[in-house]
C-alpha cells in the first residue's frame, strides 16, 4: 500500500524557494508565470498488512510528529 | 489555471534524504513503513489567458529546463 503526502506552505507564509524559482524561470524568458510555491512529495511504501483506515491515521501521526512543520505547513494524504 | 507538477528520483536513484525520513520515523517508534521517497512539489499559477494545452506543453518546457533534472528525475504535470 502506499501513501501520498502533499506538504505545502501554508497561505501567508513567504515562499523564498518558490520566489527563486519565478526568478529563474522568468529569467530564462518563460512568461505568463504569475506565482510559484514550492512544496515537498513523500511517497510512502506502507506493509500491506495494514488496514487502509489504520493507515491514514498512521501518516497523519507521522507528518504531524515528523514530516510537517504544522506552524506554518500543511499536509495532505492519499492512500492508494 | 493552475499547473502542479511532481517532480521524483527515477527508480534505481539513492534517494537519501528519503532515507533519512524512514530512519528517523523507525527512530521515533513507527513500524509498518517500507520505504520511503522524498520528491518535490510545485505550483504554478499561470495566467489564465494561455489556452490549456499550450500551458501543459510550456510547463513540460520549464521542467525540462529547470524544475527537473531529466538524468535523474521524473516529472508529471497536472493542469487544473
Amino acid at each position: 500500500m502506499k501513501a501520498r503526502v502533499h506538504i505545502t506552505l501554508k497561505n501567508g507564509v513567504l515562499d523564498p524557494q518558490g520566489k527563486a524559482v519565478h526568478n529563474a524561470l522568468k529569467s530564462l524568458g518563460f512568461e505568463g508565470v504569475d506565482d510559484v510555491r514550492q512544496g515537498k512529495y513523500i511517497e510512502l511504501q506502507l506493509e500491506d498488512s495494514l488496514p487502509e483506515d489504520q493507515a491514514e491515521e498512521k501518516v497523519k501521526q507521522m507528518c504531524e510528529k515528523l514530516l510537517a512543520n504544522t506552524v506554518i505547513e500543511n499536509f495532505d494524504i492519499e492512500i492508494a
